[in-house]
């Protein structure tokens, strides 16, 4: 963390299941970190009191405060005062959380979405690093994204822009969480693979009895993370399931190219760490079928800060916001 | 066209088929015109010839110069020096069309793409006037667009971004022209309508019947244009496939609102024009299915200029770069 009288900043990654919080300096590295459990059933004042209590632990540590907190959360924020409008998996309605947690530490806060957070942390101090024009998509249980264009971090109307993952690829396909069919998330997010597993295994008891071995008998027990080591371990089945998998990201990435023109798109989440070579996959479809202008001058990179990219992009935001009066999260 | 002092400006938009030099005024009220036919022929001096004539007639006709000129091309513009990289319709490589045409008129010329014009002309005098965060897409015989968002419109890397048509929006659906699979394009645009009514048409020739009244015998002759027209006569089968038309159009604005989450969705083009109810019922399923904070305050609106969005939208291009000295086109 450097000397003792450098800046430091404090990230904080809220997610349904944890909450951590972690010293980072103005480079962008992280040093000391705090990890506590959270869950539907704590009110936002407990939360909003361990953030506190961690921070004060890590300043401690430190010896003199932070020059500000950075706070990403999933779940859909204000941007302009930092307020948690909804967020499903703490089940937080309009909660003040930047204005709670400025008054409770008397420091800057700057409270934006989660996954905002980590397009920030790739695009700040991760693989986007000098570009000005990239898409990040995020393949974990559910997909999300953020997009640059033009050195500027898109936010919409109301905040949410970056929601890739409800982008329709599969017109007839499966129904997604949100309502809608074909979602790039519905074919190719975490929840949809096991679906898919279960739905394949039911089909094809003797195709799917390598995953239910792995899956101790279990077939609701089974996990994109067994599917993918199933995988890689050559079974036919997961194999096929994979290969859907691709498909669907590529048609995806397809549309992000060609939709957004950027010269880095930047793959990240658990999907994708357990898929590594999904990555080389998605880039050579990609240039086979998008646009030869759109994706002339592309790279199709992975994410460099896994899971790091949340608290890594909300110190940054706060740090950016204090040193040149952008706030727009 | 206002007092004999008052500044004026050109637009010119220029297609594979025709160039249209328009005069405008600084509020983007479009006076005198002039058409020309273009060719695939004519080698890009002819074309660069044709629009100078048209300037100086123009200019005769107010006594005085405009102060610049804005063109908007079919083609994949360089942002920088305006030079046309790839005209497919012109067969235009690398043609300096805007030094060409500055130094010819001793004028202040800007270049863009047409498509990126239209949205210009909607965003600056049309639909979506006052508004920072819009998407624009026009459904003609192919489908393109722009995104205006946090009040810039995006460009992308290399200039190509807002190809809205080429997002992947049925996995394993027809061919598309770029040689992607499932596009919007290859399911809603006009070429895509006359490919599907002749395909089933040959497949139901009883089916078929009225279409091929329409058109004289001749399935080949069936257009985007005819297939609307059946449907409103009440023709069973081109109603079916303008419902497919549809709820392509609907996939794809679900997809551009969730990603880009903006607060109008402009919809123009021939297609649109031709089917003017597609307006409600994009935006009825935008409603039921997109991500409900990304279109609570959404608009869907129908584009406003029409055919003039080009020429409006360069000329109004032009006049920005000379009174902001923003020329980001």
């Amino acid at each position: 963390m450097g000397t003792a009288t450098e800046a430091w900043v404090i990230g904080v990654d809220l997610g349904g299941t944890k909450v951590e919080v972690a010293q980072l300096d103005t480079a962008g590295h992280v040093g000391q970190r705090l990890r506590r459990r959270t869950d539907v059933g704590d009110g936002s004042a407990s939360v909003e009191a361990e953030i506190v209590t961690a921070v004060r632990d890590l300043q401690e540590i430190t010896g003199y405060p932070p020059i500000g907190v950075g706070v990403g959360v999933a779940g859909q924020i204000d941007p302009f005062e930092g307020a948690v409008r909804f967020a499903p998996n703490l089940d937080w309605h309009d909660i003040p959380l930047q204005a709670d947690l400025s008054r409770a530490l008397g420091l800057p806060v700057l409270v934006t979405n989660d996954v905002r957070a980590a397009t920030w942390g790739e695009w700040l101090h991760g693989a986007g690093q000098g570009y000005d024009d990239l898409v990040c998509l995020f393949v974990g249980t559910g997909i999300g994204g953020g997009v640059v264009s033009g050195g500027q971090m898109l936010a919409g109307r109301s905040n949410t822009a970056g929601e890739l993952g409800h982008m329709t690829v599969d017109l007839y396909g499966p129904t997604c969480h949100c309502g809608n069919r074909g979602c790039l998330e519905a074919l190719a997010g975490g929840w949809a693979i096991a679906r898919q597993a279960e739905e394949s295994m039911a089909a094809d008891p003797s195709a799917g009895a390598f995953l239910l071995k792995m899956a101790h008998g279990q077939p609701k027990a089974v996990t994109a993370e067994l599917v993918a080591e199933a995988a890689h371990a050559g079974d036919p089945l997961a194999r096929r399931l994979v290969d859907k998998v691709a498909q669907a990201l590529i048609a995806g990435a397809v549309g992000l190219v060609n939709a957004f023109n950027p010269c880095c798109l930047i793959l990240g989440g658990g999907v994708i760490e357990g898929l590594p070579e999904l990555v080389q996959r998605i880039d050579q479809g990609v240039r086979e079928r998008a646009l030869a202008a759109a994706s002339a001058s592309l790279q199709v990179l992975p994410a460099r800060l896994r899971g790091d990219a949340g608290v890594v992009g909300a110190a940054a935001l706060v740090l950016r916001s204090l040193t040149q009066e952008r706030g727009v999260a």
